[in-house]
C-alpha cells in the first residue's frame, strides 16, 4: 500500500494476533498455527491496514509519514475484528416465556403445538413493521459490536412469504448501510415449512425456487442461500433442489446440516461445494470427508448446544484432524440461541468442542471470514485488508475463553474508525 | 419510615420485583412465590426504601413530600440489588495457561504437580503487594457491580499463613471501605493445606484454630469462617474442630461441603447450624434433611460445574422440594470459576439446576442476603431496608436467564445513589 499519511497507529500492543500468512480454510490442519507477537503495532490509512507486526518494524515501514493519531494499547491483547458467520439477526419478538415451559419438561413439539417455537417468531416477524425490525436488529448488532464482532452474517427465514422474506432482507440491507458493522445477507426462505403449507412442503419448495429466489436475486438482497435440511423440515432432495437452483442463479450456498440426525446433509454440502455447512452435531466421518473434498467450511454453534442442553457436541476435533476448516458462530436467534456474545462462544468452543484458544481465534477470524466470502478483505491484519481490529482488557488470547461470561472488549476499530472505546459505543 | 423529603423516586417500572413479604429462607418451599408488579415505583430517602409497590400507592404514600430527583425506568424490569454470597474475590494472578493443559487432557492432579492449581494462586497472592491485590479486587468488584451485584461476600484462603491471610482480609476491608458495593468478609484459612504442611494437616488445623482465628477475631477482619471439607483437603472431623472453635469465638460458620463425594459435609453443616453450606453436588438426602433442620442455606455454584465440565449438578430441585432454602453465587475465583457475572449464573441456574426464573431471583436476593447474615437490611425492596436496586434493559424476569451471555444491567442504585448508569460506572 502506498499512502500519503498514517491515519491511526495502534502501538504498545502486548500481544498481537495478526493471523498474517495463516492459510485459513485452505488448510484445516493449520488452525492452531497462530503467532502471538509481543510489542506489536498496527498502522492504518484510508480504512486499511498499512502494516501490522513488531512495533519497530511497523515504525520503520512508516518512517517519514505523518501520523494523524496514535493509540496506546497499554500492553494489551489485539486481534482482528471478530466475524460472526451465522446469525438470524432480523426477527420480531422474543421467547422467554418458553423457558418456564421447557423447565416444566414441556417438549419442543408441545410448545410448537401451543403456537410457540419458530412459528411464533414467524408471526411476530410478519406483524412487525420494518422500522420495528430495524431498531431491534440494530440494537442486537450494537451488542455484537460491543462484544467484538465487526462483520456479521444475517439470515432471513422468519417471513416464509415472498413479501415477508423481502421485508427481513430489506431491513438487513438498511442496517448494513447505516451501522458501522458490516452485514452479509443470506436468504433462508427454506428455514421452516409455513403453517399454511403443512403437508405440502413440495409446494413451498417450488415457491422458494420459482418466486422467492428470483425476486431476491433481482433486488440484489442476498449473497447466499441457506436451507434447513432436517427431518420434518426439508429433505436432502428438497435441499438439493433449492441449493442447486440458488447456485445457478449465482448465490453462494449454505446448509443447516445433520443437527439432530445424520441425514446426509454434510455429504450434500460436499457434493454441492457449499461455502459452509452449519451445526453438524450428527454428521458422519464420511460427511466430513466429502466436506473436505468440496472445500466446505464447518460452522459450529456451541452456544446452541449449550442452551438446548444437548449432551452431544459437534465433533470439531475430528474435523480439524481430518482437515475440515472450522468456524464458530453465535447462531444468534430468539429460540435456540438468544446470545450475541462471541466471547461466550469462545469459552464454549474450548470447554465443549475441546478447541484450543488458537483454534478458536482462527475459527472466529480468518475461517469465519472465508465462510461468508470475505476472506480476501477481513479476518486477518495484513497490509491492504480492512482495518478491523479489537483491543481487549486481557493480557493474552487464552484469557478470553478462560475468564468467562463477561465482556473483555475495550476498543473496536472498524475500517480504521474507533467505534467502541472504553467498552462503549462511540460511533 | 418518617422522612423529610424523597431523595429519589424511580417510576414507570414495567415489571417490579420487590420480594416484599417473601419468607426468605424461613420457608424454602416458597422460593417460587415472587410477585411481579406492573406500573411500579420505588421511593428512596437517606439511602433507604421509603415505599416500593404500585406507582399510584407509592405516590400516595409520599404526597406532600419534596422529591429531589425522579428517574424514569421506561417500562423496564427492576429487582433488588443482586447479592453474591460466595466469592474468592481477593487473590493474585490468573490461571489461563492451565486451560490449554486441561484441553490436552492433563489432569488437575498433574497440573498441581507441575506447580499449578490452587497452590500457584497461593504463591501469586503471597507475592503480591496489598496495593496490587487491592487494585485487582476492586476491578473485579467493579465488574460484579456492572452485572448487578450490590453486596458480595469475599473469602480469604490464598494466604495460608497468618500474615498472608491477614493481608487478604485487610485488602477486603479496604475495598469495602472505598467501593460503593458492600463486601462481607469470610476467613477461610482452611481452604487448602499449604505445601510446607504436606502430610501434617493436623498441625495446620491447629495453626488455624490457635493462631489465625483468634488474631482475625482480635482485628475484627471477618464475620464468617469457612472450611473446605473434602477428601485430600480437610476431613469432617477437622472441619468440625475448626468450625466449632470459630463458633465459640463468635464467627458465623460456612462450609464447602460434598462437592465431589458424599463425605457428610452437609450433615455437619446441619449439626453445627452453619449459616450456609456450599457446592453440595454429592450431598445426600439425609444431608439435606439435616441442613433443613439446622436452618442451613444451600449455596449452589453452577458456574463452577459448568467450567469444570461436570455432568453432575447440585440437586437444587430436590432441596427446594425438601424445604432447604437455595442461594446462588458465582464462586468467582481464578481456578474453577473465573467469572463475575451473576447473570450467567441465572442462566446456568435455569438450564442446569432446573430452577425457574422466580426461584433464581429469590436465590440471588433474599436467600443470598440471609446466607451472609444480611437478610434484615438487603435482599428485598421493603420500607426501611437499604435502597439497593437494579434497572435492567429487559422487559421481565425470565428475559434475564433467557437472553444469555450478555449484560442486561442499565442502572444500579446502591444505598440510594446511582453507581451504574447506562451500563457504565458513574460513582
Ligand atoms: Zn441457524
Ligand atoms: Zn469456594
Amino acid at each position: 500500500m502506498n499512502v500519503q499519511q498514517v491515519d491511526l497507529l495502534v502501538y504498545n500492543i502486548g500481544n498481537l494476533v495478526t493471523m498474517q500468512g495463516h492459510p485459513g480454510p485452505r488448510a484445516g490442519e493449520a488452525m492452531s498455527e497462530v503467532s502471538h507477537l509481543e510489542n506489536g503495532a498496527v498502522a492504518i490509512a484510508d480504512g486499511k491496514i498499512v502494516a501490522a507486526g513488531p512495533e519497530k518494524e511497523v515504525r520503520d515501514r512508516i518512517t517519514g509519514l505523518y501520523v494523524a493519531e496514535e493509540l496506546d494499547a497499554q500492553g494489551r491483547l489485539v486481534t482482528p475484528g471478530l466475524v460472526d458467520p451465522h446469525t438470524h439477526l432480523v426477527h420480531g419478538g422474543s421467547r422467554e416465556h418458553e423457558l418456564a415451559l421447557k423447565l416444566q419438561g414441556v417438549s419442543y413439539l408441545d410448545i410448537l403445538a401451543q403456537g410457540g417455537g419458530i412459528l411464533s417468531t414467524v408471526r411476530a416477524t410478519r406483524r412487525a413493521t420494518e422500522e420495528e425490525l430495524y431498531r431491534k436488529a440494530r440494537r442486537s448488532l450494537d451488542i455484537m459490536l460491543l462484544y467484538g464482532a465487526t462483520t456479521v452474517e444475517a439470515k432471513s427465514g422468519y417471513g416464509l412469504t415472498l413479501e415477508d422474506e423481502l421485508k427481513q432482507l430489506r431491513v438487513a440491507k438498511r442496517v448494513n448501510e447505516t451501522h458501522p458493522a458490516d452485514l452479509v445477507s443470506t436468504f433462508m426462505g427454506a428455514h421452516a415449512v409455513p403453517e399454511d403449507y403443512k403437508g405440502r412442503s413440495g409446494d413451498y419448495v417450488n415457491l422458494v425456487i420459482h418466486e422467492m429466489l428470483p425476486e431476491v436475486k433481482r433486488q440484489g438482497l442476498a449473497e447466499f442461500c441457506d436451507v434447513f435440511c432436517e427431518h420434518g423440515v426439508f429433505t436432502v432432495e428438497q435441499s438439493r433442489r433449492i441449493l442447486t437452483a440458488a447456485k445457478e442463479m449465482g448465490f453462494g450456498c449454505k446448509i443447516h446440516a445433520d443437527e439432530i440426525e445424520p441425514m446426509g446433509g454434510a455429504e450434500l454440502a460436499g457434493e454441492l461445494e457449499c461455502i459452509s455447512a452449519e451445526h453438524l452435531l450428527a454428521a458422519t466421518d464420511e460427511g466430513f470427508e466429502q466436506m473436505r473434498q468440496g472445500g466446505v467450511i464447518a460452522v459450529c454453534l456451541p452456544a446452541t448446544s449449550f442452551n438446548l442442553r444437548l449432551q452431544k457436541h459437534a465433533r470439531a476435533r475430528k474435523m480439524i484432524e481430518m482437515g475440515v476448516p472450522v468456524a464458530l458462530s453465535t447462531d444468534y436467534n430468539p429460540g435456540s440461541s438468544p446470545t450475541e456474545s462471541l466471547q461466550l462462544v469462545m469459552t464454549l468452543g474450548c470447554l465443549n468442542l475441546r478447541m484450543t484458544p488458537e483454534e478458536v481465534i482462527t475459527a472466529m477470524t480468518i475461517n469465519a471470514a472465508y465462510a461468508i466470502g470475505r476472506g480476501d478483505v477481513i479476518g486477518s491484519l495484513e497490509p491492504g485488508k480492512q482495518a478491523d481490529l479489537v483491543i481487549y482488557n486481557a493480557p493474552n488470547l487464552a484469557y478470553l475463553p478462560y475468564h468467562f461470561g463477561i465482556n473483555h472488549v475495550d476498543t473496536v476499530i472498524k475500517k480504521g474508525k474507533t467505534v467502541v472505546s472504553n467498552g462503549q459505543l462511540v460511533y
